[in-house]
């Protein structure tokens, strides 16, 4: 059996993750709508052998502008852009199945598979805020529920229009004048609940057949889309033990599902905190989140928690009396993750937006880079991840003490590529190119056309 | 009074606009989807100085792809992936307001003004045919006035949107920890017949405020809605006296709607096929025109005509009895355009394929480099044009002779810019930064608090 590899994101967002690595001398404040620093992290990452980059989204300003950095490029084109200035990284955004139309969505990642030489890969979304839907001509957000029929459909739409060019379509025959065969391009024709889509996508088929298809959420329809049609799962765990169950239950049910377990791949976010010494690592913690303005966190804090701000105080406990997870709509697993951190280490309000400032409920880590590479091994080797989604706390900063001081030990201990063997995001990853299901009901359909013609 | 300067667009297709141009021995017939191929495109484009490259779109695979090069990369990440790898040059490309949602719409735009520094456009269409309805969960076209109201609605929204946060809005205190200050965003709370949008775009105010607008229809509701929004208007017009006819028309309904005239700049279309000698040139096209599969040619001129097929023969003229513009539903000028040269000329319909094929109704002109430079000059001096939008039968070889060889004449009679002279689209074109009339409303209704606290 081959070393099992290690597979990485880097998860870029702004000046960093935690909420206040803006306010450090480093940071320009400026950087969340300039590509320069969007194609100098995605280039430090590519250093790295890095499989990929990626971009979080939801189609609304997201709280007030007061004390963070707010609004941000839209990732589509963000990742068009960042194609033409890098070679080799993968290049993930998300996107929203509940504010997207089907064949707008399919072509711009078909295209951008194209732009790339095939290093695309949407993280598919249902948005599970009120200010989104509010935006796209609703009152309420739609139900968890109804979000995940159509985001189903969705899919299944997206993977027709992809697949509705023949890979051979194209013949190119400047003699007879034929560019392309007709025959090998098969209309999506789909007529469904959510989505009437008559024709075949006005791109062909792209370098990797379909996007890397990525999954994020951790709620109970979360988990069974993730079971069924995602390639690769960014999830938040702080504890082994939680992480080890998630693993377990994702594999299980994709077996379940009849699909292969290793082609769904596991990665837990980690906001790793590098320093020369674990002192230095926890002073630069400690640094960040005293520039946390408490008050303002509070207020979203409470906001995830569906509670008014003022049931809530910097200096206890969260209430007692919070409501369950089923009773959310939208964001469950987040919500869950914020009460269990709580309870299970005794926070108080003001220690809790401490670790929910570095990492919004990610896993934060704080050490030397030896440190950081034996906590992924510990959890890599222990059956609780396939890889790691690493969210830097300060960005670029913390992304280049990853790539030049954890992951020349993560490769010294020959877990993790060396040099790029692959071409595509999926070859990165590990994972085939879809086959056409398409192409083999076109031969089928032609055999027993000629079958039929032959008695 | 200083010398009016020309404006040029390159409008951007596949192996050029010559449908036979992907036969030539010097065409790859692959090029619709690579972007080495754009970006060659709009380097040579840049390096001509030129104000703007274009891509036409629309969301449906146009008929099949027997004959000629079909499919294509949706235009807005191509132009981010172009921002990239350009400087200067102006990016402009076709959206539809029938398919797309204000508020995801306006954010692209948005974003690849910021991250080309200011440089995007915006040709605004309303989408007319069938095939792209069918895509979009209808079973008919909308018809023309309706698509026009959701546009006319769209772009109202569209603005709000970009001028929803102040160009001040963004503070980056690391002192006290302010980002941002929360008076100057402003929520669209937009609530019409077509569109229901509450919040602030989650993209901070371009560089150029708004995309530059282009329009590009010239049927009746298209005029009006040119004469009221665009600042650069893409014409079809074969003969001076036509063009000069429409030139008039738009800057006296742009007058009348209380704008600036020369604030709205009109661009014919020109296919130069360009030669060391005009023989040279002729035989291009002649050959060009030789490689039209013309059985295929006339499916799609039926098409456009709303005719059968079997209704036209390709060694007589038009059939007597056509429908009036009015009867059409959907690229009403593109019909009319049409059915006038055909009747002018007297072409048989194999005739007027060849004519379509180069340009699809829009000028051709053979000649050598003086003779085209000669045919611009005539039409800009004679109340017909502003500038043009150049549509190269082949690329890029067009494209460089027009650059290599146009070009300098035009800089020579002093009527071209030799170097770029500003860093915005908007500059190019010679057009102001729009004022954001939110924070106006914005101070007043400060001041009106102000005044009525003091009473």
């Amino acid at each position: 059996m081959s070393t099992r590899r290690l597979h990485l994101n880097a998860f870029l967002m702004n000046t960093g993750h935690h909420e206040a690595s803006w306010r450090l001398p480093e940071s320009d404040p400026y950087s969340s709508t300039k590509i320069a620093h969007y194609a100098n992290l995605a280039r430090i990452a590519e250093r790295g052998k890095l499989d990929s980059v990626f971009f979080a989204d939801s189609p609304s300003l997201w709280g007030t502008i007061g004390r963070r950095p707010s609004g941000s490029l839209e990732p589509t084109v963000v990742l068009a852009a960042l194609a033409a200035v890098t070679e080799h990284i993968g290049l993930i955004a998300t996107a929203s199945t509940t504010y997207n139309e089907p064949y707008n969505l399919a072509r711009r990642f078909a295209s951008i598979d194209h732009l790339s030489g095939g290093r695309v890969g949407w993280n598919i979304v249902t948005t599970a805020t009120l200010d989104a839907a509010r935006n796209f001509n609703l009152a309420e957000l739609p139900d968890h529920a109804s979000r995940y029929a159509r985001a189903e459909e969705f899919l299944q739409v997206a993977k027709k229009l992809w697949d509705s060019w023949d890979d051979a379509a194209i013949l190119g025959d400047k003699e007879t004048g034929l560019w392309g065969d007709e025959r090998l391009v098969y209309p999506a024709d789909h007529a469904g609940e959510h989505f009437q889509v008559a024709g075949a996508l006005n791109v062909p088929r792209s370098p990797q057949g379909h996007p890397l298809l990525v999954q994020a959420g951790s709620s109970e329809d979360g988990k069974a889309f993730a079971a069924l049609h995602a390639e690769a799962i960014f999830t938040a765990q702080q504890t082994l033990q939680e992480a080890q169950a998630f693993y377990a239950d994702i594999k299980r049910r994709a077996a379940a599902a009849g699909r292969d377990p290793d082609g769904v791949l596991v990665l837990p976010g980690i906001v790793p905190v590098i320093g020369d010494t674990e002192a230095e690592a926890r002073e630069l913690e400690a640094e960040l989140d005293r520039l946390i303005v408490a008050e303002y966190a509070l207020g979203n804090l409470a906001k995830q928690l569906k509670l008014d701000p003022s049931e809530l105080d910097l200096d206890r406990e969260l209430p007692a009396n919070l409501p369950h997870e089923d009773e959310i709509e939208g964001a469950k697993s987040r919500f869950t993750l914020i009460v269990d951190l709580a309870r299970r280490e005794r926070l108080t309000v003001r220690q809790l937006i401490g670790r929910l400032g570095g990492g919004r409920g990610h896993r934060t880590f704080s050490g030397t880079a030896e440190q950081v590479a034996d906590a992924i091994f510990e959890w890599f080797d222990d059956g609780a991840a396939d890889g790691f989604n690493i969210m830097p706390a300060v960005l670029p900063s913390g992304l280049e003490a990853f790539v030049d001081r954890v992951v020349p030990i993560l490769q010294e201990r020959g877990r993790f590529r060396t040099e790029y063997t692959g071409t595509t995001l999926r070859e990165h990853y590990g994972l085939a190119r879809p086959e056409n299901p398409r192409r083999r009901e076109a031969l089928e359909s032609a055999v027993k056309g000629v079958l039929a013609h032959a008695r």
